[in-house]
């Protein structure tokens, strides 16, 4: 069904836009460089500040100095206006952050032990959480807009349900978002760990870049997809399971199974990997095997090497599938094997004959560290109400 | 650069709204359905509806009878008020279709030759042959909106620029879009073969269907990608490049070396393959290998669910990847193929164990018939004239 639009959203939208541009400036705007920046009319900027003002998310904040005639007057953002919890459910971990309106993370911690095989003892431990770093940050509670979770997938988007997560057995069906929305008398948004992670990138993102694959390598592997400025969710939300992309066998292992990437370049398979090669002993952790690579040891790189070329040849069907312009990689484990593989998988990437077209891409590591996916989870709450998204404009039914 | 939004912009909007649900409804439609349809004020489509008439897109057509009370006016479409040419030019054919605002196919011829290689002299060609359907079709030239012209990629879409098709050698760096405006006097766009045929499917779907990838075979596979109601065609227009997925390895014919989709569920391939393995004699065609198929020889059979079996792999990623709804097949080659394919397919996909999520997909054949990819570049000129997108509101630079 197709929807009109009106002038009340519209105005809507464009206080939207004048947050983000003065959240996401380098430097410091007057009210004429937002009229420039935005192409509104000066009219609309006065009102529009007026009621960003009203509602504290932004002040006047001294004048610049240039020329003659009366200096303008800045406008800043208001970073403790406003601040959101987010709360990353990992099969190993679950990380909680808290959020200013600037994205700066005000405080973290994580629980001791991984989610346990009880949901529901499991959500209440996340309530309390929540309300223990709510404070000991001393933050106060009405302004803090809401809290986002971000889960394995898949899910149940309009459920708010984390369906049947493969590393997480006993949470089948667990209605996540209504149930901590309960327990903390807060409104509460569901992610996929993957999306949670473009989210981020996307709140924090100062460079316009708003057509990149997130990778994310965690005890699974995703892609989380930002395409046109907006995270790619899909229908029902589950967009982004770029882990059963199918890699070339002639570099697999012999005697292997599956093509997948996801079976492929985890730390779980290349633990397994280099203990059948004979290059640790058996029963070693991933550790050891990362610590021989700290000691250069030629064997374990090549290893490592392997596991680029299935993540370069994954990235190259994706950015012919989706003409991306760059690659993110982040997740708890990547910060660990990136200085190995990183620039092989870039070479991996610039230099296949399955490339369509030969336009440049950027690939970076994530500047957010390793709890990408709680900021995102936390960004969430604040992409929803404060992001400038076209499809605002759209009456609702 | 964010930009934001005006009044001026909502009104334009608002026509589009109109005019696509007027277009697209099954029903006859008053003022008062499309009120509801759209959520906009009585007034609004008062003014809106007033405009559209003004410009001859609509027309009052009668009243609807219903209960007591003054009978509401009917407002029609009128299909004959703009027209647009839609050229594609395919590495075995060029084909031209007309098509009114209605989206049906007034008239079509194509060229009894493959593009020559000489790129400027086929684009002269093909001016001559866009002035004879006019002349043939008794269209007059003031109706006629613009030209879409649809290539194989990969393009430069915003140079307009042919870049280096694989099955078209001497077509390099054409500047197909500007040259045949040159030529024409219209105004052209371009676009590639796999994402016109998605605009095709999204300008005359009735259903709703926003998000799904359209599976192209030709010469060459590709997949055109609708997400979220709009074609995603990606930063330099070259998405849905969906022939370099890579399948699995078990089921490859051995000796083969590439796993890439788009070398193996070819009409070539497969023509090769059944030479490969003596089911047809040295030097057959793709005809001689159906003809087979049609005489139920059941090794070409299963030649045929093989391919189908590549297919419904390369599938499985797309969805996993983007979490879509429905698959749609077409293009030149795909009627020839799709009895013997198409339940394999669906079986490959729905039992496959890859599969991310259980949700239920639609699949089905194309309903554009075999020229589709020449009326998606057709309707790409009446989508880019009478679409709502949300983004056509924001302010521009």
């Amino acid at each position: 069904m197709q929807r009109g639009a009106n002038l009340p959203l519209v105005s809507g939208y464009n206080e939207s836009v004048v947050l983000d541009v003065i959240r996401r400036s380098r430097t410091q705007l007057s009210r004429a460089d937002i009229t420039t920046i935005t192409g509104l009319s000066p009219q609309t900027i006065t009102n529009v500040t007026r009621r960003l003002i009203a509602q504290g998310l932004v002040v006047e904040a001294g004048t610049q100095i240039h020329g003659r005639g009366k200096p303008p007057t800045i406008l800043q953002l208001v970073p403790s206006s406003r601040f959101t919890i987010g709360v990353h459910l990992d099969p190993a971990v679950i990380n909680y952050v808290l959020l200013d309106l600037a994205g700066t993370t005000v405080a973290h911690t994580c629980s001791a032990d991984p989610p346990s095989s009880d949901p529901a003892a499991t959500i209440k431990d996340m309530a309390r959480e929540i309300e223990s770093l709510l404070e000991s940050s001393g933050v106060e509670r009405d302004r803090v807009v809401g809290v986002g979770i971000a889960v394995p997938g898949p899910i149940d988007a309009a459920g708010g349900i984390l369906v049947s997560p493969p590393l997480l057995r006993s949470w089948r069906d667990v209605p996540v978002r209504d149930s901590l929305a309960e327990l903390t008398g807060m409104s509460v948004l569901l992610e996929t760990d993957v999306n949670a992670a473009a989210v981020a990138e996307l709140w924090a993102d100062r460079d316009d870049s708003g057509d990149f694959a997130f990778f994310y390598l965690g005890s699974g592997i995703g892609t989380g997809l930002a395409l046109g400025r907006q995270v790619h969710r899909g229908p029902t939300g589950n967009a982004g399971d770029g882990g059963t992309i199918m890699v070339p066998s002639a570099e697999l292992p012999a005697g292997r199974k599956s093509e997948m990437l996801g079976h492929l370049a985890t730390p779980q398979f290349l633990t397994e990997y280099a203990i059948d090669l004979g290059l640790v002993p058996q029963d070693s952790s991933f550790d050891t095997v990362l610590a021989r690579a700290a000691e250069h040891d030629p064997a374990v790189l090549a290893l490592f090497q392997r596991a680029a070329g299935w993540i370069g040849s994954a990235i190259v069907t994706l950015v012919n599938l989706l003409d991306i312009s760059a690659v993110i990689f982040g997740g708890p484990f990547w910060n660990s094997i990136s200085r190995y593989t990183l620039p092989a998988i870039v070479r991996e990437v610039e230099q296949s004959p399955r490339r369509s077209t030969h336009r440049s891409l950027r690939f970076r590591s994530t500047i957010l560290g390793e709890h990408v996916v709680a900021i995102g989870a936390a960004s969430l709450v604040l992409e929803s109400l404060y992001s400038p998204r076209a499809t605002t404009l759209l009456i609702r039914e």
